[in-house]
């Protein structure tokens, strides 16, 4: 180990500076050296804080810069193919965050694109490698539940995000929902062959304004035969609500929500303790943090990606599926 | 409270005699006076134990004993019309045990019987009565959540009935479900306006047999714009699973199962604590206690009963719709 | 099983009433034919409400009824020595309320008298038979923990009795900690040797003004080299706390509070639940049925009585010291 | 923020290398630049691991290098006093571990050469600095029991250290409880003012061979009237086992363990979970983040000092008396 990652960062909104912390702070094998946003501003200030080098507002700058080993994509979802093709053609390897696309043809030719420059993908389903769901497909993995016959999700947003953020997020279940979709295989380990989604909105009105919905459950079936549901809301409002139970047949698993203490007070009215830690980036710190170690790794000593472009394309076919049970309010099959 | 209301017992199988323990030990109320069923010598055997006067295979010799004041009917499903209509005839209070009839015209002949009689009829939807679900409505309706918009109920057996059992039950939807639809109407308050079944054969392939599933989920869609699921399997392996969650605008419940008692052990390998209560005779010993003292009462103090034909009724037409959905799969809608 | 036990009850108070309870609507093997306490007007208000033929003002009379087979007495402690001789001399079988006596000698007369009568004698160490209790004890002898090394008892009420309670209670070690003493030697199997008592008057000075206090922590020495600690409060305020805890060479045992439901909800503010059980009559319901059941199971089937009085010497020895203890301010050696 | 601390590290032991890894990774506002142990060649793998540039057997060359602002000392505890007094002499601000001395007079030497130089001297009582009792104390100090009246501090090591570092640790009291006196004085607010030691070998026989315990309970008495306990053993076996619980006036607070994950299994035979964090490098990880990010910001921003001389003087006269008392078995008031 005697060189550190370089890596540049294109894209320094809220995730983006979510792996920037991650980078100058808890992954000794990787330096953060360059950040790219057109928002120049705001990564000047991130960069100043984080001590990293170079700034710039344009992300072709960091494509082409021969020092740099390693690109995040953490831009607008909409600019993700053209930015992995750009830098696979540049040698880079990539980190993407879901989704790589809103369609499957721009996410087959962005992938194909890295596939074809022989650099490595891994896509950022961050969930895969918290500290409960890793204990929940270790246990599956291990056979102390048997075969699984139903799984749970329930994964609810604090508070919904801007109007403007959801205009261009493509939907709840691209937006949101994927990575649901994704932990549905990972924990499961079994291929989703039929989607049926109900939708509402119940949290705010204007949601529907921009054609989007705030709350559904969507049921799954697997190849396995095993049967799932996933719940989602925009607003749990008593924090961030991301547990999951499976139901085998020698056992069941169940997660809780993370706390930020254990203390419990019993006062004479009620026996309480403080809410749930509140968004994401304060429930999947350490989940950031190993995703993007085992992307470090996975580079540095040349082993196959975690979670690939694979891995991304299956969540991306069930969303879209989901979404057009939405539309036409019935089962839709996935071949 | 000068006298004790005299019961007469139809059926002194599993629940006729969960029933008959319930009020000769913890329903000072009431007392069990006789206890009718073609399983003589079994009858016989519970009649010594409780100390119950008088045993006969024949239900008439019941339904006509002017000495009895309520019939408690936990014969099997088939009978429960006609003996409902019997004992309206008779004068008698009716305690009985859900479902009233496997299809809405009988169902409805019976009620219409009991009604035109004047007497009381309860239905056993044990559940209501349970600490944790009661506590559930308790806090919806005091508005500790908000508006309910989603729900989730797990209802697991620990183990499948027999092959006999399940020839004449009705299938999964009226023998075990039903339970749940009418615990989805009673915890969110709102009536079910659409359901969506996927159902399987996961636990003992005999099951398909006898043309009933042991695994499914079913989704709600409730009146209010609430969205909801009911997870129902013949096997939980490792007890009794009787769990709902709800969330609302203001906030979130949940309930868990309970257990025999609250010790945990930390060895040096895990931490561990003994099973949840094994099933319904365990879990609900309470609940059956409470939902025979509200008819007692209803009936000695001449007060509304709690638990409807009405509410058998509804849930009758969601367990018949689910049904249908299982088998045509696709959504189907109650008006 | 061709009859049931016929008890006769002196003392209608607070235990006399739960104990009356319990036998009329738990042990189908018993039942309570008398009930004897200066306090008529009360005695037969509870003698109505449970349908107990025989009120008396006078404890003599239902100690040579010819129809009573055993008796349990609920009266004040200082009259306990007296009633046993008389109710051994009468060939009654015993249960009595602990302590059996505030000292040694009385205690020791008492329970000559009743061994030389041969009649069977179990003293009211309910928790004992309590489900959290009973699977502590268990997972001691079936070696789950290994050997024990340390022990730690809570036990506190929600609230202080009345000062009229304290003035004849005999002081805090032996009326409230005794039960402790009990359970300690109960969980551990092993003899207290050393006791060294810090007490104090924290809840209410009244209580200073009666001679007694209200708070303290005794630790404890056991034969076999464990240590352990007895807290016990007058005022938990959120409900009755009785927990304990064992550390052994290969693991660890702990148990929590009993409440009234599971029921968990999440406001925008915390997380809370109900309080615990609030006292005694609802968190040890299931022990006094256990314990009273055990007692007639001792005497019908004639089998060894399960809590007895050498058990009972044995905290009082204790008890006595750890009043001396707190008297004295240094650590008591008990032979 | 326009530079960063500069932290001279002596002692690269097993609390050293945590605090080093903490300031590399968690502490952008610091930089560790120097590392002493005579231990050259473990000193030096932790160096090139964690990218500090100077190296060296001899502590003096770190206290009077110019470019060094602050002295972190986590060499043995007998080195502490004179470590402090030239690390004073030379202007450098100090973190010292606990205890700071063994004997008072020794650390009133030391801590009066700090102050006469006007450096800053912070204790290493990392405790405080964890989520679950600093929000204790919080609780306390916002008045959400009311009076402290009960304190219990459990405190078990998973296993005990080497008899090696036992030789040299200055006995439990001073090794190890004197953490949790200073964490009876920060949950309480109150000084104690008596203690009485019941100390034991009950987990390995070696440990009496060199003059030490490993299992004790110590009882205090506190300045307000509040009884306490702290149980002490060096092998919990199932991990390490760190909780408190207070009872006060209007409520009790109450602490559990930190686990590793929130997966709870249902097997066929039991319901389980992983163990909890193993050890206080595990635990306390984030605790360590916090404090030494107190101990920088201090000094950075010069403002008082979170954990002070004066606590570490605290906690030693108690262990002290602990020691004292466990010697003469009888309790010892502290004036």
């Amino acid at each position: 180990m005697s060189y550190r990652l370089r890596i540049g960062l294109l894209g320094a909104g809220r995730i983006g500076t979510v792996h920037a912390t991650t980078i100058a702070q808890r992954i000794p094998a990787a330096e953060l050296v360059a950040i790219a946003d057109p928002q120049l501003q705001s990564a000047q200030r991130l960069a100043e804080h984080l001590r990293v080098p170079h700034v710039t507002p344009d992300a072709h700058a960091i494509l082409h810069d021969p020092n740099i080993d390693a690109i995040l994509i953490c831009t607008p979802t909409a600019s993700h193919p053209a930015l992995i093709a750009e830098a696979a053609a540049a040698g880079k390897h990539i980190f993407c965050e879901k989704p790589v696309a809103l369609d499957l043809a721009a996410h087959d030719a962005a992938v194909a694109a890295a596939e074809a420059a022989g650099v490595k993908l891994q896509i950022g389903f961050n969930r895969r490698f918290d500290a409960n769901f890793a204990r929940m497909r270790q246990a599956v993995v291990a056979g102390e539940i048997g075969q699984v016959e139903m799984l749970h999700i329930i994964s609810r947003d604090p508070a919904p995000p801007s109007l403007d953020y959801l205009r261009t997020s493509g939907g709840i279940f691209l937006d949101m929902t994927i990575h649901d979709f994704d932990m549905a295989r990972f924990l499961t380990g079994s291929e989703i062959v039929q989607v049926y989604a109900q939708g509402a909105v119940l949290v705010d009105p204007a949601i529907a304004s921009v054609s989007d919905i705030d709350t559904h459950v969507t049921m799954l079936r697997f190849a396995n035969g095993a049967i799932g549901t996933i719940d989602n809301s925009r607003r749990a409002g008593f924090g961030y609500d991301q547990r999951a139970e499976l139901l085998g047949s020698h056992g069941a698993i169940q997660t809780s929500n993370n706390y930020p203490n254990n203390v419990v007070i019993s006062s004479h009215h009620m026996v309480y303790r403080d809410l749930p830690l509140n968004f994401f980036m304060q429930r999947y710190v350490d989940a950031f943090a190993n995703e993007i170690s085992a992307f470090v790794h996975s580079v540095r000593e040349d082993r196959p990606i975690v979670v690939t472009a694979a891995d991304a394309r299956a969540a991306l076919v069930v969303a879209l599926a989901a979404q057009q049970s939405h539309t036409e309010q019935c089962p839709i099959s996935i071949t």
